[in-house]
């Protein structure tokens, strides 16, 4: 008998057969979030008990609450590939919920952005506990020092939640090289998005080899091969899910690429125009670069140029996209990686359950509004 | 047969029972920074080969080839209290390297430090790459932004290279419990020096036990412990090394803060009054403080209130510092330090090499002059 078969915690309802996706979905992303919250705070019991640090702790375990567990739940679709559901298993997938946060904090820092999910973003956060505690210096130096700090700690909490969550030490050994795989991979695909965002008009061959390194391998593929790892699925259920992850990743990549322009604030949490004002270098903007015509890109190019840009000339920069037809041609692409994710899945041996699992996920990582 | 006494490695010369401590510290050194360049430029050449990215693992390379080893070498003192060094012994221990290249390229991006050893710190090397690639955006964002990312790469490495060292699975398993212990310490360590700095006057009491917490436990005490603990030490060793790593731990960080008034820039490769000029909250600085007649406080904080301090101004600096009679008092403190940690030794039942090298390495973090 393994670890994970252990009725650790006999309390989280199990799937059922005939439970739809979407309610799978909405209770494992419960079960994962209270077994992430739980463990974080034992951290911070452990670590940040002093009245200094309690602030540390607090914005970690109100981040990690948050956000659409979308990681976690493709580790966990990876993992019903061959394996039925665990307590372990929901742990181990609260795991890449940690990665996140930590990438998540760092990514804000870099960016100096304000805002996440629509709420002050964590550097924001200790700069303002700072001031109130009327600490002497740089609030802002500060908050920013602070957030990296709690991104640390997060990276080295998710893989300690990993390697405690109750998989068995032989799946573990097999699932590391995967996972150092992924941290890497997470780094590296965010300094080549540093480099191309310093380039005036990378190539869009560019642009979407960062964003299959970096948010499509680390939001879809990788914890879908974590997960299916840690479970023991063969070389064709990899294969497969590999292929679906690279396809799903993008499209998701995609969707992420299209909000952060035509989104809605109220949804996102993010301002509008947030791409345009920090000049990603995303799918959305380099389409509409190539397929403008010359008045128009010269346009843009005059208003990529300027240091700021205020509402109404983010309002005429979506518009010009628009004009480019870039909209529904990004659109097609999505569709078209959806369905070629969905294709890959067909012959591979999966249980039923999870091959439901990840159409759902696809279809709601390419149609989500946030 | 457990892994490590395999001889993967048999060019390694090994220690013989009569190699005085200073000549295994050198042999060891050597034998450690080539375990971890090699695994360092494999990982390059797994994730770092595309030409954007290769600077990247140019700046970890050369970053990781210098600096004392000190971590390295309670590493695998420890070690040696019980078993024979074997190389996969002094690969664990590079980890303790890695870990280190991680803590030092965040340290300077949040001190803003433009020299480390003497040379450009990461951040200044990555933001002159990106205004030599002629890229655009700030190079300073871009700078820091890039070093934080290659201390992501050194924090996960380390920890790949603990794993892959070739040290039994149980050892690891082990091992691991204090290794994240060591790494969530490092960072709330890094938080509560932060804190302290922004207080206008710290207690020494406070000083003291961030300064265990974070340089005393970090570089001593706990990789002389995961060390031990990966050979398999008992109880008693490992009860006896705590000691002499807590008092070892503060003497080192005490030379430090020494270093950081009085030290040689030319030996530290750090300008002159580098902590008095970024307030740092050393046990020098809070001992000056208290010890200063009351015009010698007046002046000390009015030097304090100020934005910069010219180099007159540091020398007057120091030279209050001078007169208070601190630096004796805290060689006194070091000298103390040195013996406890010493004394914690006498009874516990260590290899005699392991003895020999312990306290060679607690007189050598004492009187050492970079």
């Amino acid at each position: 008998m393994t670890t994970e078969q252990l009725p650790v915690r006999p309390a989280v309802a199990t799937s059922t057969a005939t439970e739809p996706p979407h309610v799978w979905y909405a209770r494992t992303r419960s079960a994962v979030a209270a077994s992430v919250r739980e463990f974080v705070v034992e951290r911070c019991g452990e670590h940040l008990a002093a009245p200094e640090t309690a602030v540390l702790g607090r914005v970690i375990v109100e981040f990690a609450g948050g956000g659409k567990y979308l990681r976690s739940a493709f580790q966990l679709a990876g993992w019903l590939t061959v394996r039925p559901e665990s307590p372990a298993a929901i742990r181990a997938a609260g795991s890449a919920e940690l990665l996140h946060c930590f990438a998540l904090l760092q990514d804000d820092v870099m960016d100096r952005s304000p805002l996440r999910r629509g709420l002050p973003a964590a550097h924001i956060a200790f700069a303002d506990w700072h001031a109130r505690q009327g600490l002497s210096g740089s609030s802002e130096r500060f908050g920013e020092a602070a957030a990296i700090l709690a991104a640390d700690l997060c990276l080295v909490w998710a893989e300690q939640l990993l390697r405690e969550s109750g998989v068995d030490r032989l799946a573990l050994a097999r699932g590391m090289r995967r996972y150092d795989v992924l941290r890497s991979e997470l780094a590296v695909g965010q300094f080549r998005d540093l480099v191309n965002e310093s380039r005036r008009e990378p190539a869009l061959s560019d642009v979407l080899a960062v964003a299959r390194a970096k948010s499509g391998n680390y939001t879809v593929r990788r914890p879908l091969e974590l997960g299916a790892e840690l479970a023991g699925a063969g070389p064709d259920v990899l294969a497969a899910l590999g292929r679906y992850g690279t396809a799903v990743g993008e499209a998701f990549q995609m969707r992420d690429d299209l909000l952060g322009v035509f989104g809605d604030p109220d949804a996102t949490g993010k301002p509008v125009g947030d791409d345009i004002r920090a000049r990603k270098a995303t799918a959305v903007l380099v389409l509409a670069h190539q397929h403008a015509d010359d008045p128009a890109r010269r346009e843009l190019r005059r208003l990529d140029a300027r240091a700021e840009l205020d509402a109404a000339q983010v309002a005429r920069y979506v518009r010009i996209i628009e004009d480019t037809g870039t909209r529904p041609r990004v659109e097609q692409l999505i569709r078209q990686r959806v369905s070629a994710g969905i294709d890959a899945l067909a012959g591979a041996d999966l249980a039923p359950q999870a091959h439901a699992i990840l159409v759902h996920l696809a279809r709601s990582c390419a149609d989500r509004v946030h």
